[in-house]
């Protein structure tokens, strides 16, 4: 059996990639980071997505990206705006994913894995530089310059099979699949039970999918106040 | 005065790096991380070398790379060798380099800084696939297709000014430029006192730099059984 590590945020779009990597027939070792991310809610969605998704083994790497801050997500002194903005947002961590795809490429190193999969997505988030097709073709390059595999052997592929899918497409091949979307928390606010604000640029992408998909959406919302 | 992230491991070859930047009129933002790696004299001597070194800043992430496992450097399961290996060694550590560069780039790119600077070297340990300069250039195209800098802006340098010298000839330039190299630990398995084994392929590299450059060899070893 193919092995596959999967990067796992505990959000909507990387529950789908995993399902979409087991019914590929990859055995997956699903990766999760502690990076600093203002919320817990966010691991123990990944931990329930790695379970119920069927992933072989999970692990979380700590990593405090909030050691060199730059983003709402990582800082407490950077609200998260709940307006949309222009150009990249405050959201953006710096280099993020590159940070998340190399620890997998080491993983998958040590595993004798191939395959690395990324639920980057370029029509929701096109302002964010590190889920473009071109930052993918780059990284994979990069692998297979940077490692044993990718010098002797037959080299490593980073797929990112939701890359051009929008939200709504996402969603609908999701459910196809069995996704629990009620196990994932997408929210850059949500409480400490995971429920979502409601408000973030997050919640509002997430919202739209399932309206566009034309599928209850399963997300669970804090209470407003009056 | 143009910023630079210099990666500082305590060792012998980025603490050149770091007063060839210096020297060069960066200011120089030193970065170092705590990922497992076996002792911890190594990060005490990069923060003597940071300080010593003129950086302007010092910070250490910690990274728990021994998770992912697959080195005798984060792995105590795997012993460090004593005798040279053929091809990759056991100490190689799966993507160090990439991961490094990374977080580095993310602290780059939050600094407003355009210069990365990394002590790898193709010469010493041409074993190593993410020390050549073919990886030093894909990782600084990736750089910039993963950033806001790269793909807005005038973009990044990674910059590898050991990569095709020899030990003796780093250490030369080094000395040239006021390294104390009395403070750098470049032991696979020093002790807590920072003092090398005097056996492993880090050393024997190392003493004979020493030896080929002319120079007096400072560095500190453990007392031997009899």
């Amino acid at each position: 059996m193919r092995k596959a590590v999967v990067l796992v945020s505990g959000g909507l779009d990387s529950a789908t990639v995993l399902a979409m990597a087991c019914a590929q027939g990859y055995a997956c070792y699903a990766l999760s980071f502690d990076y600093g991310q203002r919320h817990s809610a966010e691991l123990e969605a990944a931990g329930r997505v790695a379970r119920v998704g069927g992933a072989v083994e999970h692990r979380v790497i700590r990593l405090d990206l909030s050691a060199i801050g730059g983003s709402a997500l990582t800082d407490a002194a950077i609200a998260v705006p709940e307006t949309p903005e222009e150009g990249i947002p405050v959201t953006y961590v710096p280099a993020r994913n590159t940070v998340f795809l190399s620890v997998a490429l080491g993983w998958a190193e040590v595993l004798d894995a191939r395959d690395i999969f990324i639920g980057v997505n370029a029509v929701d988030y096109s302002g964010y530089p590190d889920c473009r097709p071109a930052f993918v073709e780059a990284f994979e390059r990069l692998a297979n310059l940077a490692t044993k595999v990718g010098v002797e052997g037959d080299g490593f592929k980073v797929q990112a099979p939701l890359i051009e899918l929008t939200k709504a497409e996402i969603i609908r091949r999701g459910v196809e699949l069995g996704v629990d979307y009620a196990q994932t928390v997408t929210c850059y606010q949500a409480d400490a039970e995971g429920r979502a604000c409601g408000r973030c640029d997050a919640c509002r992408l997430r919202a739209q999918g399932f309206a566009g998909a034309g599928i209850a959406d399963p997300t669970r919302y804090q209470p407003q106040a009056e």
